[in-house]
């Protein structure tokens, strides 16, 4: 029945599409699979600390008693008793947060995809941090904004920059905590500035905060959602206090977004798998994370400390770095004339890699950054990448 | 820390988000959860038919043996031995068909909205059966086409149609084994037909198959995609033959496409969970469908003959409807006065539900049409729920 010969399609792309990239940082991970090879570049949780006998007991758990309705397809705006978990765990004395706000997706990146689609037309402003997260950039890019680039300095986004450039704007873009790529959070009194200027300007304030939790020293600072939660987007993940692999995440917002999100995620993928949901669920319904996430602080924090000691002692004086207190990630600022892109080259090289930091501008880049992470590598080898990529950086001055 | 009585946002909606809306079936399913509805309104298959035992030992297995790469972070394009499995499969002796030309998805769902997203630009013309699968009408939606309706008749949809419409259309989809919504069956020689059609023209078609398996006798027909495996893009799933809950569907189609579809993916929600695919692999890689699938076959074929011995003892002779040879739907045309719509709400008053056949129309809908599903109904249950919707249409007469 096979057809003779017949003339390959011309494929013609959608204008989105033609514009559409993979990840620089995909395509370095790929590079770095290699065992040898030191790699800082990953944005991967470290696989230490995920708690597999736990998942597997849940899976049995679920699957036993409730094999049948896991294994069924399930509501668009998730399961129940999952999100009424969420907003039990984020509502505060003053910010009561219900289920109805509560939207469950295939992990954040799927919730950056249907809040562009929800709220922006080609050519919308948008604004981010400079720098911003790559994935955002990326999600939000498909729908074709004009991005719009908030200054920020070593404490964050700076509201008072803000009034200038939100004339107009469909949503601005933040992640206040330990963030990505920079490592650096905002402070209290800024996230209040900043939520006070976007509900005046009636501009919606993506909070996003998969890194949260992950604070080294003591509680995380207060959430902008609990601050105005008629006004805020929130996004949170079970990526980094649990396990990326099995893909969930979930949005906040006022009920009017939320039914207009659930209206996009039906037509995107109708729901979100019911047997993992209910497999979350029934792992953290006791209150597991509560043991769980001060293991993943501690070897976080110790890994941290190791590089930031390597990179006091490796790096040359004209480089500078952030100094996080949380998360996952240091950014490194290196003397002007080094573009970190052909660094990578060479670093590779000599088997070690990391993310240059162009990507994670939406616009100007500073080609002079890069983004170290250092959750997946053990302290020795935190101190002999270091040192190799001291040398390599001292070479070039 | 909460502000002080914020201003409300006014949402801006994009203009695609607008025109956005939930799909009359998943809001029929909410009447009808009520446990009295005898509801033929479902999409989903038997709960009975899923694997359960063996889906809880496969978790098991692969969360005791790879439980930290299960749940780490995977690649976009979905896991490699299952994607090699899938090629396999799929593979006939004239057409090869490699693992590159496979991405994962999370359900067949979103392979519609990635294909819409990369092949679709406001205005472009996508051709479509009458009726068609309303979740695709959803998810091409979206992207605000231009539906162009193609004729059908009892065989699907016909070839000879394609010419004078086809002329500028982005792609067409087709869904050519017991279609939802008619449970119509496309013969060999239309296929070929429409192969051949297509590729003369440049048309990319849409191959959507998730009930192929499930033919009532004998082996399925052969797949359009093993005629053409250079212009027809093919999409399967493990909802039908396995359990939908999970969210796992397959895009199979030429690699340049198959890489735009990659990109878009990432940005949609980076890849479809490791786990689960890891899992589906470890149950179906030593041959399991070829036990499993012939129990679902018997399930559905006994209770569509249940369905179709009722409909000729309680319907009117004025009432016709298709007979398939597989799947799950049964597509009924009543007199040309009756509209489905209002007669549902007449007979959820007596605790029967159908969806009305409106919705599945792209352009001019026929209103006296409606889809009954006989999956999940045991059989005296559809002879009392025929038995009902026949005495209330045959009071319309």
């Amino acid at each position: 029945m096979k057809m003779e010969n017949p003339t390959p399609i011309q494929w013609q792309f959608s204008e989105r599409a033609q514009q559409l990239q993979s990840s620089v940082i995909r395509e370095i991970l790929k590079v770095t699979v290699r065992p040898e090879v030191i790699s800082f570049a990953g944005g991967l949780p470290s696989p230490e600390t995920f708690p597999v006998e736990r998942m597997r007991a849940a899976f049995d758990t679920v699957l036993s008693k409730q094999g049948k309705v896991a294994l069924q397809y399930g509501p668009t705006d998730g399961y129940g008793p999952l999100r009424e978990w969420i907003a039990d765990s984020l509502s505060t004395d003053g910010a009561k947060i219900v289920p109805e706000q509560v939207l469950m997706v295939s992990g954040s990146q799927q919730g950056l995809d249907l809040l562009a689609k929800v709220l922006v037309d080609e050519g919308s402003k948008v604004l981010v941090e400079t720098p911003s997260y790559l994935g955002a950039l990326q999600a939000f890019s498909v729908y074709r904004p004009e991005f719009v680039s908030v200054p920020t300095d070593d404490h964050g986004l700076i509201p008072e920059q803000l009034g200038s450039v939100a004339q107009g704007a469909r949503l601005l873009y933040a992640l206040p905590n330990f963030q990505n790529p920079t490592g650096r959070s905002l402070s209290v009194e800024r996230r209040a500035a900043l939520v006070e200027t976007c509900a005046r300007l009636g501009l919606p304030l993506i909070e996003d905060d998969p890194y949260g939790a992950l604070s080294y020293r003591g509680e995380p600072l207060p959430k902008m959602l609990t601050m105005n939660p008629n006004g805020v987007i929130y996004m949170g993940s079970f990526s980094k206090v649990l396990t990326p692999g099995i893909r969930l995440g979930y949005v906040v917002a006022p009920v009017p977004l939320i039914r207009k999100l659930e209206q996009a995620k039906q037509a995107a993928d109708l729901h979100t798998a019911q047997l993992t949901q209910m497999v979350v669920h029934e792992v953290v319904k006791d209150g597991f994370l509560k043991e769980h996430i001060p293991t993943i602080r501690k070897l976080y924090s110790d890994q941290c400390q190791a590089m930031l000691g390597a990179l006091t002692e490796f790096f040359p004086s004209s480089v500078t770095w952030t100094t996080p207190e949380g998360g996952m990630f240091i950014w490194v600022t290196l003397p002007k004339h080094i573009d970190s892109m052909k660094l990578l080259d060479e670093a590779i090289a000599q088997n070690v890699a990391f993310v240059p930091g162009a990507p994670f501008y939406a616009n100007a880049a500073e080609k002079n950054t890069l983004r170290l992470s250092f959750v997946t590598v053990p302290p020795a080898k935190i101190r002999e990448g270091v040192e190799k990529l001291g040398k390599l950086i001292k070479s070039k001055l």
